[in-house]
């Protein structure tokens, strides 16, 4: 068997790729550009469902790691080769390694997720606006197994390529749900999860709270924190102590240093 | 008074922040750029003896916070004007502001630092290789008052642009120390700073383990951890645990989680 051989850009697989690099068009198909041999790993052994098809650029298929996963590909999934310059034409990564997937988002509703006798970990990411930040806070939640990833409309694109590369296959494990409004806020506290916010705005350290039950833990915007309104609604407002001089924590480091604080009682 | 105007790419001053882009010319001159407002004004009011000098493009000298930063670097500084499209070409960055400084290093020796009734804590990244990573770690090392931060060889370069720019200033804020050869491991260990490893060779929790007296603590390399000869040095080995389906945490996030820890028992 051989994989489908493209070698023009007017191709409308090579355009539905090219399409993909916008946020707007990734959201009208649901689907998303993963690049580079672990990525697509990671994702076959996560849900190899979702992978729409894959793209090897010739000497991919020659190279001897990429020789394996397109043979592994070619049994169940569509693959395409592309000569290496038409690969180069479509590749995001600086150093491509000539082999990128579309794969299909999953459409979570945060209302499946929930149940009143659960002490999940629930994390909110309030306009975060770093892919960097963005895919290391959604890798810090799939270590600590937190049950989703909630976005407030204003935050960096999950699935852009920056993202995608920085959660290191995290992006396959963990429900992330994109909220245009705040109702999100309504359905956690029904559910009897306590939301935890992480701001300057307090006297309490995050050592001093109790991180018992269900938990929704909002990390604020890179600038400007959480949303003043959206803090209104927050039920312990804590923060992480500054010792030094210097005016803040990195978002993701902030996160990671919670997030790990809120499971310490569990996994002690 | 007026700023040196400079036109030329062959001036010396151009010559030598084009010559401070590659690491081993920095290393030889002692010296590196940063570059935007933010930054500037952080080593200004960190230590502002260390700048060298400072240059402006010509539209940014007519902006508004660029206008007040002039005014203030004229006072004790050396300080040129270029034109727009020379500093687009000495600019290291997508998004220019049109300001850069060439800063000196300030070449700590360890000894110095090291001081038998302290309970510092130093920070030793083994071959850290993200520019990203590094500087996020600078800055989390200066927020919970590190005493310094060692980097052994074969560690990405504290003052590459990128991680710089990852640092927030906080790299004007803590002496950072490249060590070739594990000469610090004696230098620490004679004055009772106990050595802890991040590493997953290990049964013990990062939860188990005490943190008073004086730390070392060693965070390795993102893809192989820390160097094995190193890691049997190590007083403490612990791990952080991942109980999702990920491989391993960030290192900057890692490193955040552990050092947070370590100052838990006097910060509570």
């Amino acid at each position: 068997m051989e994989a489908q051989y493209i070698s023009s850009e007017d191709n409308k697989i090579i355009k539905q790729i090219n399409s993909l690099k916008m946020r707007k068009q990734r959201k009208k198909l649901g689907k998303f550009i993963v690049e580079g041999y672990r990525v697509i790993v990671d994702c076959l052994s996560s849900n190899s469902q979702i992978i729409d098809f894959v793209v090897f650029s010739s000497s991919a298929i020659e190279s001897s790691e990429g020789k394996k996963l397109f043979k592994t590909l070619m049994l169940n999934h569509k693959v395409f080769e592309v000569p290496d310059k038409l690969f180069k034409k479509i590749t995001e990564t600086e150093n491509p390694q000539g082999m990128l997937a579309v794969v299909n988002m999953i459409d979570f509703k945060l209302d499946t997720l929930l149940n009143k006798e659960d002490n999940s970990i629930f994390i909110i990411l309030d306009r975060i606006q770093d892919p960097g930040n963005m895919g290391t806070i959604i890798r810090t939640a799939v270590a600590i197994n937190a049950k989703a990833v909630i976005l407030t409309k204003g935050s960096v694109d999950p699935y852009n390529s920056k993202t995608v590369r920085s959660t290191m296959g995290a992006v396959f494990n963990i429900p992330i749900i994109e909220i245009e409004d705040n109702s999100w806020v309504t359905a956690l506290k029904e559910n009897n999860i306590r939301l935890i916010g992480s701001t300057l705005d307090t006297q309490k350290s995050y050592l001093q709270i109790d991180y018992s039950g269900g938990l929704g833990i909002i990390i604020g915007n890179e600038a400007n924190g959480i949303d003043p309104q959206l803090l209104e609604e927050v039920d312990e407002k804590v923060y992480i102590p500054i010792i030094g001089n210097i005016e803040s924590l990195n978002a993701s480091v902030a996160a990671g240093v919670l997030l790990y604080k809120a499971i310490e009682h569990v996994h002690k």
